[in-house]
């Protein structure tokens, strides 16, 4: 196993992503009508299910997330206070999907640095940064029963691809840490925020599709 | 890797469990039209499924139940029974409900304590507890199509959580094995029993989920 | 970690195997109005999902696929490839699903042979196998939120289950590799192509699914 010694900055910005995927996670599981139970299990996935299947896929396991009580208690809370006050919560969306930009761009990063401290080449780092960023809400989507919203939404992975190799590409220069973070993360959030007010898509396939 | 030799008792425990829960995946698959394949993949899966998910997390990898014929030989059996008999099986659901409170004590006890001689501290240990015991049937109904039935029955992932608690516990001291698997799976057996007779449910959030 | 090196036979077969299961999921996300993005991991999951499976459950992690740009490189070419010419593609699909039939049986022999190579006995082994050429359509239908076809289909599994233990058991003697793949993945064509001309069938459950 590689040391692993995560600097506080990365820390509490991964902390921040997985409260916002979180409350996402605990307010379709809401919707749904899913039991308290339901709701904290959704949290919790959402939150933490992309650096669970990243962790999985580049052999860090146990994931380092379900050893830090910090990681366990973040979604937690946001399943909690979703929980109850979820009618407030709910009429917020989309004050939430700006901090879920937000998640997205903070976990892209750290997702890509996780997998190149453990010897993963750029573009594999990159994918997983992706992975790291939208695995949570695939997860959720599939406990919750529908196709993954993000297959057919606004542009989502694609801005999240394009922070990590950022944060990738400058990770092998000289710069700090800081830096690689908020360029990283930087063009991740400008581009899903964009995606969002101008409603950029990916194209559709064209003509019928004969089944 | 640690040594892991796990005691004649609680493989023993393991089988029994796998072999309820095998029944309750192949039962599922029966219903929806599934062909033999699918019922033994659903038995396999649902039987193995938790375990599988745990050791994965934990990175116990191959899952010992992969290299043990009596592991890949209980689902098979009992898929094959649910195959032919499955009217007769179908007709004792209230029966198998109770076996399978009798597999997810089990199975929340011998996930935990498997963690915990892997290495993970006890809040870890007791959540892989619980995800060993309700992982197989999630699985099961994802591959079934239909959002896991545990986030939205009568109380079933608690009981499982306080039972691997108190195994997690109860491990740190030096009483014998035998006491702490039967004080741990016996706990969760009367909370989910008690559930199923007094249909305990955790709240439903309250108010309407606004979409 | 083992040494592994894969033979140039090998990963050619794999590539090609890799090709044709990505068309199918690419296919399936086409119909389902997923957007481009949606194509290409549908395309990426389907072709990689199943040897991602078998490399997370036997300990190969990080999956070679991961660090190996032709991994990645064939589901990307085969997603474009089917986005764009999705109405054509689409009236070729009795031509696809041949196709598919070669990929299942490479799929089967590579796989267990690779679960072989980390130690897994024969039975685990075809077991892995099996996964192996199954995995990618079952990644593919959840996320399409279906259950898996092969639960109910003409035979699939059936093939590439006995194809693998072919496979095992032919590389247990002294013949050389290219026989050894002939073979497993001979035996997995000819029944998959049987089962698909005669529209061979595992047996349903007999009698009323009470439920």
């Amino acid at each position: 196993v590689p040391p692993y010694d995560p600097s506080y900055l990365l820390v509490v910005v991964d902390l921040v992503g997985i409260f916002v995927f979180a409350i996402s996670g605990a307010l379709v599981a809401v919707r749904r009508g899913f039991d308290l139970f339901g709701v904290l299990v959704l949290a919790g996935t959402t939150g933490l299910g992309g650096g669970f299947l990243r962790d999985v896929l580049i052999g860090a396991t146990p994931p380092a997330a379900l050893e830090d009580w910090r990681y366990l208690t973040v979604p937690l809370v946001a399943g909690l206070l979703t929980f109850v006050f979820h009618p407030t919560v709910g009429r917020m969306e989309r004050v939430i999907d700006v901090f879920d930009a937000f998640g997205l761009s903070l976990f892209c990063v750290t997702g890509a640095l996780k997998a190149v401290e453990y010897g993963l080449g750029p573009i594999p780092a990159a994918l997983m940064g992706m992975v790291t960023g939208i695995g949570g809400g695939m997860v959720r989507d599939v406990l919750a029963g529908r196709p993954p919203v993000v297959f057919n939404s606004n542009l989502y992975a694609t801005p999240a691809l394009l922070g990590a190799a950022v944060a990738v590409g400058l990770d092998a220069t000289s710069l700090p840490l800081g830096v690689v973070v908020i360029a990283g993360a930087g063009v991740c959030l400008v581009l899903r925020l964009l995606a969002m007010v101008l409603d950029w898509r990916a194209p559709l396939p064209h003509g019928p599709a004969n089944v």
